[in-house]
């Protein structure tokens, strides 16, 4: 359990000590202000992607208990509170964005080859990867038909272009699988696509639906594009140094994949010859042992400690983005939940 | 080699001989008035895809030779031409739909687990499923995001409609998988979803952004989704009938992949029980031999002929919906279109 038993490594001086050690609020203890229109979306959600095939019905009700966190619907809500008024849009768009994430789950678990998550079969391990390949692209059609439903085509030409990016940022990590001479700075451009983009966009159609003027706007799209690279990180942190029971899904893909992260790029970077060889030698075969191998150098080398670092940056940048809104509670929030993004148990 | 090998076998009575015996033009003979709106649809589909990443731009650039016929852009414009003037959102239009169609294309090869696609090794075969699984993400989003750069939402919100039912079919087909007793009217129910729909929404669009009332776009419409039907029974011949060197694309997927179509299901319908356990056997162990050894059989009860009079009634009805239109030379070439939909070589 990551809390529990790295917190002795962490600490880096750009966050409190609580947040480090996991004691913050987890992302569930936002919610309760935007539980309405979160039911809304939900509601949204389940009509959009009804089918008069119980097969597809059946697929469409197994993945919705891969939805827990609803991280993305909540800050198209929060962020259109913290600068306005919400409105009838602002539920179908938090829907259509966890839509897209929905399917992108789907489609990485085909990726990873992962067999659970959130504690229930993937769709690939229980109905096969072509069943998973047309459910992914079921949520990505769904979701673009759901976000036309509205006035304009601004949520479509939005949405359209960051997922553009998340596939771009994916196909991009693919490429650079087995590469061991990955770069920090590659690495951070990777996960912006994957990951921070649709977060990003999430938060800049919250404010923008909410009325909020162009500059309000972007600083919202910063405060979530920084949030997400953080998030990924912690992720990435997670997948080395988490356990499968706690954190519901299968970890250690990334090793499996052969796909460098934060850590182990930063252990390459500063890790003795000899050290680095071992490594490679590990990445290069991976096998059941070789987390657990590798995990003694990454700890040796405090790399656990230079990724909270990192993340760290991250979250203080995307606390600076909101330095701009007038005091509320929606603010509040969002500032905790970029706050909490360290603990692994939200 | 279909039209000179399987001649003998066809003739319905619904179809002129010329048409059945693949005398008549093909679907490059139809393009001349219309070369510049797809010359221009060409350039705004690469302009959509380009990216930064020269492992994307490669992907990008590779399937583009997959995509020869062209039908679906040719049908936005012909039925622009045939009800009215094009405009300039008629080739944005066109690469959208085109898009969708490699999208799908692309992921098709996956389920397929296709090697070879219009004489080019598919993505799958030569970077992989991952690859393969996010460049048709990569083509979707892109393809919804063009969309987007009209002004309303109506392309986005007919076209999403239109790639739902796409999913939803090929969702329905995996299903069906195996399923020895699939009757003919679920399988008419498959190939319009994952076919028809996106020849269907390809004409309608044509037909509504060139001024068409809404019965002219309507029938322009059913036009699109007989022809599909039609398209897809006779690609599904080709499945069975066809050599590879033609083609240009693995065949015999359907067989090995236990999708049954009309010719199997209408054997499975008339042939005497003892026949019928046979191909239960051929059917449940699907091997190299299973065509060559399941043709006998389909030219036993005629079952070719019986496919192309079941495609022949949907070319019938294809132009019959478009009795609505004034004589132009668009309208003779989409019902020249339609004639030659049972050819295999066009």
């Amino acid at each position: 359990m990551l809390n529990g038993g790295v917190a002795d490594v962490t600490g880096t001086g750009t966050m409190s000590a609580s947040t480090m050690l996991g004691q913050g609020p987890r992302i569930a203890d936002f919610l309760a202000p935007i539980a309405s229109e979160l039911a809304e979306a939900e509601r949204i959600f389940a009509q959009e992607l009804g089918s008069r095939h119980p097969f597809v019905q059946q697929l469409v009700d197994h993945c919705s208990a891969f939805r827990g966190k609803r991280l993305r619907p909540a800050l198209v809500l929060l962020c259109g509170q913290a600068v306005g008024r919400l409105t009838p849009d602002h539920p179908v768009l938090a829907a259509v964005v966890e839509m897209i994430h929905t399917a992108t789950l789907v489609h990485d678990d085909i990726l990873d080859e992962s067999l659970v998550r959130r504690h229930a079969a993937t769709i690939n391990a229980e109905w096969g990867n072509e069943t998973a390949v047309l459910l992914g692209d079921y949520l990505f059609t769904h979701a673009f038909h759901l976000a036309a439903s509205l006035e304009s085509t601004l949520a479509c030409r939005w949405i359209g272009r960051a997922t553009n990016l998340v596939c771009e940022g994916e196909m991009n990590q693919v490429h650079h699988r087995g590469d061991l001479d990955l770069d920090e700075s590659t690495y951070l451009d990777i996960i912006q696509g994957k990951t921070a983009e649709l977060i990003a966009v999430s938060c800049k159609l919250g404010a923008h639906y909410a009325g909020a003027d162009v500059e309000t706007t972007e600083r919202l799209e910063r405060f979530g594009r920084d949030l997400g690279s953080a998030f990924q990180i912690a992720d990435d942190v997670l997948d080395l140094w988490g356990e499968e029971r706690v954190a519901g899904k299968s970890l250690g893909t990334d090793l499996f994949k052969q796909k460098l992260t934060l850590p182990v790029i930063r252990l390459l970077n500063v890790a003795p010859l000899e050290v680095r060889r071992e490594v490679h030698g590990l990445l290069n075969q991976p096998g059941p042992e070789t987390r657990r191998r590798l995990r003694d150098h990454l700890n040796a080398y405090k790399t656990l400690d230079y990724s909270w670092t990192i993340a760290g940056r991250f979250v203080e940048s995307s606390l600076e983005a909101l330095a701009i809104l007038p005091p509320s509670q929606a603010r509040t929030l969002l500032e905790a939940m970029a706050r909490s993004v360290l603990r692994r148990d939200r």
